[in-house]
């Protein structure tokens, strides 16, 4: 336990878990005030997540690159695909679908934003490995083009039904966990130099002992997937109380709190001028988002969700995941940057934002 | 006669050439069979297409580079044209459009990205000259764009009518022709160096003499012509009896088919490590189907047509059109490849044919 | 006035300056005679732009580089501003809105296209410094993705309703200027080297005294605006006489006689292989229009229009700007450029100008 008591103490962003028991607590006690439960879950889970961050890190760097590679891949997005199960199972697809869009937005042009932003301040030009950039944004690409065809065609054609969209959600869920699973043999078999300096455990941090560690995140995961619950209860009134949609929340906010770690290496990366680091873990998070975290849930929602999800968005966010990756693409072409070009990739994301916050709610 | 024959005799894939003589026989005692001559016409029309393409490369050689890049470039596609033109004057439009999208996707995703994938298993990384690479494919992307203006404008605005889409296609399709031959003078006077690995006769075969070379071009023509009649007048009964529409047998078998030679070719560059000439068919092909055949198609329906045909595209064709050559675009920038690049492109591909695939028949 | 008279004797363009008092004397002795004082007003427009355009470069070339780039590229577009202004507060905001579109997109292909040709007609290839041009185009693509937000948003989405779009448009407008007024920073300040020889005097013309300079600055910014309140007046009814919608006046002749100027040193720096100069020119001030003169017409309509004006454009005008700077982003990403290049762009433009003129008006 030393480790870990050691590092609460250092790293002031630990200070937050005084929340979970919080708001445990304070779900027991006042099961009615939304508002504020909505807000320690938020408090609550960002520490969580670093925490699981840590853990994952710290079996990544024990078990080996293969393995581990895998491990900091798939686990990356796990607190996301908690609170994403979560709201799955009590039916709230408005929520989860929000929340895939604004991961996939979010890291693409939020935390890559800040992080070139960042990086731009301390230093007048930064240059990255551009040739590995674009196979990232051409897979992000990719992935998302995959995940926007069916609204797209539905949304573009009056034939396509109901039905017609629920079987396509499935066939191109099992497609892209495939093109996932192509996707790690790629990065950890048969090219991993082309990745190399992306994905590794350097964080700095000391890695912990393998018991402590598979500890933390099983344990971790639990609280996690509880706090996720009091959040995704509270979230509609808590919304309403506000002035948020649910949209907004999902998109915004839950993207946010879910990426609150992996956003922590990549700034502290452009922060050294290691940008190679801040531009993989954007491109391939939200690559995973499309990859692997979406079909999951279509899935999985066959199972444990009270209707079968499909992977039908609302065309406003089309527009913004298929505009957010574009412009990765063409912003980590050239493999150099300033701080003006995080500038305006955190304006197109503050245009998003405000859009979303000024868009009226929603039905399904 | 003799090159012909050993040729025949070589390669397995003229032994399909049975299937012509089959296809007509059939024909004439089972007239009603659409299934059976649906299937027949297709094999019957593979072999044509290489005995097309073995011809156009024999007269190109001999005529020296400038009409033998033109040969090369205009009769790549003769054998589309000429399907074309047979559901063309058969009124039967949307098997004509879908062809013509179809071949776009079909060569850009398909036809690429396996060449990608057969070079990436042999070859841990490829490069091919992405100057040449890029101008083809912002080529090929104007041209698309150029096509799909129509469509696009007439979707949005509600004020576009019937006649407008009538009179624009028109003026479209001489200022793509026109575009098309101002590519000829380009790529085959002014700037050959740019294309010069691209569009060769290097295929390994020898030529045959020019006379059997225009004698082959001038009677497999007429025999593909015919065939086509048959394949075009059963498509609709057979598609319905196999579970398929007449959009995605457009949009998938006659691409396929009628791009089956230069597949070979394509392929067999990338095999020998010359992705330059993969690049280079794929694309080249893929732009002159939106520089020339669709234009001619449009300019020829006023005279054999029974109504004008127009450039009007349905939305998902239009959706596919565009993110198939911006894909293209995107993967082809960098000038370097490996085999999972290939993979992402033929994982939109299956995306593509599933949902057509799965879409209910469309009115016109 | 030496400098001033020497350079209109010089200067054939100048001649056209006679019909500035013959527009005047027109529109008192012809009140009605609107395709007259139309195309009047037009010629008047075109010497005036280019007498600002001198006296804008002596002014910048005097108050040294950080002044005089803001004063290039804040007055580079005000001719298109004076224009613009005068049409909102007689309320036209179709043609306010179409005059927008029609200079950002006439920049990134008119401009930019037919200097790539002229260039290329005279140079077998040229090259630009690319991460300059990749740097502007991607400034720009994010500009015209936050300006279009507001109507693909909408479009797509019912529940969005007129008050949305205003809010938004406002709150849009002020990200837009602060965006502008950090790529100020930006290009001025922190890094000017990426932009150096794109935007500075060399015109080759001899600068005028200060005096002059900021006298014709005023008195020929009075002038254009006298003139502007002829041309709006009679456009709505010259264009009905010429068979031109208002939308095709907006998007495709102001454009041209308010951007004339400018074209003219983009033309002539490709004709001195100083492709730099035209690629920064064409992009730079398709970016102005879009990060600034439009958020400034939104924000003053408050003030001096009838009613708030928005930055709801209609379809057709979304998809070509959105097309337009996509193509400027891809043309310009290699660096280099031949005649052809010029060529498609210009096809672009002229299918857009095509598509334009056959389209039935639009109300509102």
């Amino acid at each position: 336990m030393n480790p870990l008591l050691t590092e609460i103490q250092h790293n002031k962003l630990f200070w937050l878990l005084v929340f979970v028991p919080v708001v445990f607590a304070a779900e027991t006690l006042q099961h009615d005030a939304h508002t504020l439960l909505f807000i320690l879950s938020v408090l609550a889970i960002v520490p969580l997540a670093a925490l699981l961050s840590h853990a994952t890190e710290s079996v990544a760097a024990k078990t080996g690159d293969a393995v581990g590679g895998l491990l900091n891949a798939t686990l990356g997005n796990l607190t996301e695909l908690v609170i994403a199960l979560t709201a799955l199972r009590a039916g709230q697809y408005v929520l989860v679908k929000a929340s895939l869009a604004g991961a996939i937005v979010t890291n693409t042009l939020f935390m890559l934003g800040a992080s070139l932003l960042l990086g731009g301040l301390k230093y007048h030009v930064q240059e990255y490995n551009r040739i590995s950039a674009r196979m990232q944004a051409s897979l992000l690409f990719l992935a998302t083009v995959a995940l926007l065809i069916p609204s797209a065609v539905s949304q573009a054609d009056s034939v396509a039904g109901a039905a017609f969209t629920q079987k396509l959600s499935v066939g191109l869920s099992v497609l892209l966990i495939v093109a996932y699973g192509l996707g790690m043999l790629y990065s950890l078999k048969t090219h991993p130099e082309l990745f190399a300096s992306a994905e590794s455990g350097e964080a700095g941090h000391t890695p912990w002992p393998m018991g402590l560690a598979l500890a933390t995140l099983a344990g971790v995961t639990v609280l996690v997937a509880l706090v996720s619950e009091i959040f995704v209860e509270s979230v509609q009134k808590a919304a309403e109380a506000l002035g948020m949609t649910p949209a907004f929340v999902g998109f915004i906010v839950v993207a946010l709190v879910g990426g609150a770690a992996e956003m922590a290496s990549a700034f502290s990366g452009a922060r050294k001028n290691r940008l190679d680091l801040s531009v993989g873990i954007a491109l391939g998070s939200a690559s995973q988002i499309a990859l692997f975290v979406a079909p999951v849930l279509v899935l999985v929602s066959y199972v444990i969700g009270p209707t079968p999800m499909d992977l039908q968005f609302w065309p406003s966010a089309v527009v913004m995941m298929f505009i957010a990756t574009m412009t990765a693409s063409m912003v980590t072409n050239g493999g150099r940057s300033t701080w003006f070009v995080g500038v305006l990739l955190l304006m197109v994301y503050a245009i998003f934002a405000m859009t979303l916050y000024l868009l009226p709610p929603r039905v399904a």
